[in-house]
């Protein structure tokens, strides 16, 4: 056999210093320990950690973490002058943004898995780290051990992508999934999901879709080039979603479940940027995503459809990611040249209410002869067209469930308001997109 | 906004020769006409076909690519002076293997799909492209447009791979989809697979494995830097799997899947690299890869499990992943150094007999008391331990379906010998690896 090319200065390690020790922190710096002869033997670098900036030096950490790594200011950390890589792990904006920014401007490339400082100004730092000639790598951002970022940044390069389309929550797809086996509410699938570490005391950062929608303007600006932040992603949560529509969905033949997407409207320019629950059919890849587990599709124009599967959050899976990163980095370090940095356009988003979807709606009314009919007016009245209809008796009222045709969204919601207006409607519940109806 | 990064040179474009034009080459020379500017602007370099090597100048070809590129001179196309990066989509080893050969030494990158060089010959070739400081790069020959050489070579770089799986073979996922959902028989399934165009005249690559066996050997070099070679990977294909089989495997909450698998025995350091039907729990994300589709299932100590699924054949999704590959050649080679080359170690195969699985065997005996006795006695003997066991009746003898705990190969062998000794065995068949069962 041919011999190995040159190693690139195996005897210097590349120093790493490590911003934030908390359970992805400290993932990684046991990985980083344990792992050290196996990296370098396998690509040839030595990684040392030199570093770890923590809020407080005296908190128990894992024993394997030498103590003399410890300290408290990470403003310094970030810019030493022996420091070859700055990894971010704090999470939050502040001061996660500034550390960030000071080790870009002081030529250090930066690995961080922060979705909030990215859906905010991620366009900014990536100019910034350009501009330096340095990498900016956060494949961790969004979900978690999953590749995700690095399979659109590189390979789909060439590709045109359609659209991407993401179960990129872990705690309401668990929630979803508990509320789909078995029946049981929102309020006791999130007490469960709380009670297994799965969800937060405060869940509002997941059940009402904002961390999902952090991870899709990163997906967006990614896919598409844009310059979308996460204040421009529409957003709806899944605390509205009752068990009886998930059962009625999953009779239809869709799973319920949370979606990031974004998208070319009809074909481009116009990009749709939005997290909201959607029906998505029993056959459809997605689906069959299921608990804490996440999943990216994307439609690419000449590759078609993909599907990239795994666990998106957890101290370890998490550190696995960012430790891919750190190794791409220091790659890149040694060979002088940082990795892609994607142009950007600005691209304008089509609003909400004029984008076309079909609906899912149920109802409750009163059980009387006409009432069917004056609500069938009301979707006449706005252009919406009924592909099914059905009726579920209840005690002394019915429940109506309709699907319809494609329908502008602000159709959809006039709708709503007339059908709220009518005496014989006493509820207007269960309002879900449905994915995959109408598309060529 | 801060500037973008200073481009590199835009204004001279990267040069690419393109050895072969049929289905997959193209689809790549019409798409590197199609979206040239759209490439330059994402990614700063302009990527231009400066000729294109074909057996029979006089074919007809997309009238989109100019009569001028072409040419029938492959060897001389492949080392000319004005050529940056070589893209060979000929196919089978003579003369693929001897064209990348040369181009390589020639000190130019090369980007193929060619899996049968790569599982005969990757170690070598990637030797020789290392000590000739450039890429040698292949996501297309594994599961077509799924990024998975990508993510193995770069995201999970860090990380210790434990086991791939990968349905890669999209002709054999076909026929056993159709033998699941409409319990056609084998050779009806493969003639309707034949008329779709997804087998070809000639089905033995297929339907045997030798095309898995291809891929795993390639995905165990990458995800175990180990220097298997097809000829090393144990082989069973589809062709004696009985419809009633299949029918069976699903009633058990199975699914029949043809799997290729690289995995570390009993934590390693030994390998096992096969290619044989497995039943797959239908809970398992691989059980609902169907149809055509392919997916790589890629397990990992820490990131834990993943899954890339896409579409693993077809001119348009091959010629996207290759482009893939060309803009990060390009990039590297703007960049002046070539990307991640993972080192190798000579890993020890272990014996397929001496590997542990569970099994699922049917049988068709005489009903008559005592052939139990006698068929379970065969098991006990080979220390073979039995899980379940069904029997369903036939018209004048018995079928008796078998579920195993995990069994070293070699006793399931020898068991599998001894009954068919006994008399009252009309006929084992239906042998099948069952995944999921006793593991960690």
């Amino acid at each position: 056999m041919a011999p190995q090319a040159a190693e690139p200065q195996a005897s210097s390690p590349v120093r790493v210093a490590l911003l934030g020790c908390g359970n992805v922190g400290g993932a990684l710096a046991e990985l980083l320990m344990a792992r050290q002869d196996d990296i370098a033997a396998r690509t040839g670098m030595r990684l040392e950690l030199v570093g770890i900036a923590v809020a407080d030096i005296n908190r128990p950490r894992p024993s394997t973490i030498p103590v003399a790594l410890f300290e408290t200011d990470s403003a310094a950390l970030a810019v030493r002058a022996d420091v070859d890589i700055v990894v971010e792990l704090i999470g939050g904006i502040h001061p996660a943004h500034e550390l960030i920014e000071s080790a870009l401007r002081a030529g250090k490339p930066v690995v961080t898995a922060n979705k909030a400082v990215l859906a905010a100004s991620g366009a900014e730092l990536a100019d910034l780290a350009a501009a330096h000639g340095v990498d900016l790598l956060y494949e961790a951002a969004v979900a978690g051990a999953i590749p995700v970022i690095r399979p659109l940044r590189e390979s789909l390069a060439g590709e045109q992508i359609l659209r991407v389309m993401g179960i990129v929550n872990g705690t309401t797809n668990f929630i979803l999934t508990r509320m789909e086996d078995d029946g049981v509410d929102f309020d006791d699938a999130l007490a469960e999901a709380q009670e297994l570490g799965l969800a937060e005391r405060d869940p509002t950062a997941d059940v009402e879709g904002h961390d999902a929608a952090a991870k899709a303007a990163i997906l967006a600006a990614l896919a598409f080039g844009s310059d979308v932040v996460d204040a421009d992603v529409h957003r709806e949560g899944i605390s509205g979603i009752k068990a009886a529509d998930v059962a009625y969905a999953n009779r239809l033949g869709y799973s319920v479940k949370l979606l990031a997407i974004a998208e070319l409207v009809d074909g481009g320019p116009e990009l749709s940027v939005r997290v909201h629950p959607a029906m998505v059919p029993t056959s459809h890849p997605l689906a069959s995503v299921r608990g804490a587990f996440n999943a990216v599709f994307i439609e690419g124009a000449v590759s078609g459809e993909l599907m990239l599967y795994g666990r998106g959050a957890g101290g370890g899976p998490t550190a696995s990611a960012v430790l891919g990163d750190l190794v791409d980095a220091a790659r890149n370090l040694r060979a002088g040249a940082p990795g892609p940095a994607p142009k950007r356009t600005s691209i304008t988003v089509r609003p909400q209410p004029e984008l076309r979807s079909a609906f899912y709606l149920s109802m409750d009314v009163a059980d009387r002869p006409g009432v069917l009919a004056a609500v069938a007016k009301v979707f006449g009245d706005h252009q919406v067209s009924i592909r099914a209809m059905e009726q579920v008796g209840l005690a002394d009222e019915a429940r109506l469930i309709f699907l319809t045709h494609l329908a502008r969204e602000g159709d959809l919601l006039a709708t709503i308001d007339d059908l709220r207006l009518l005496q014989a409607v006493d509820r207007v519940s269960g309002v879900l997109r449905v994915i995959g109806v109408g598309e060529e």
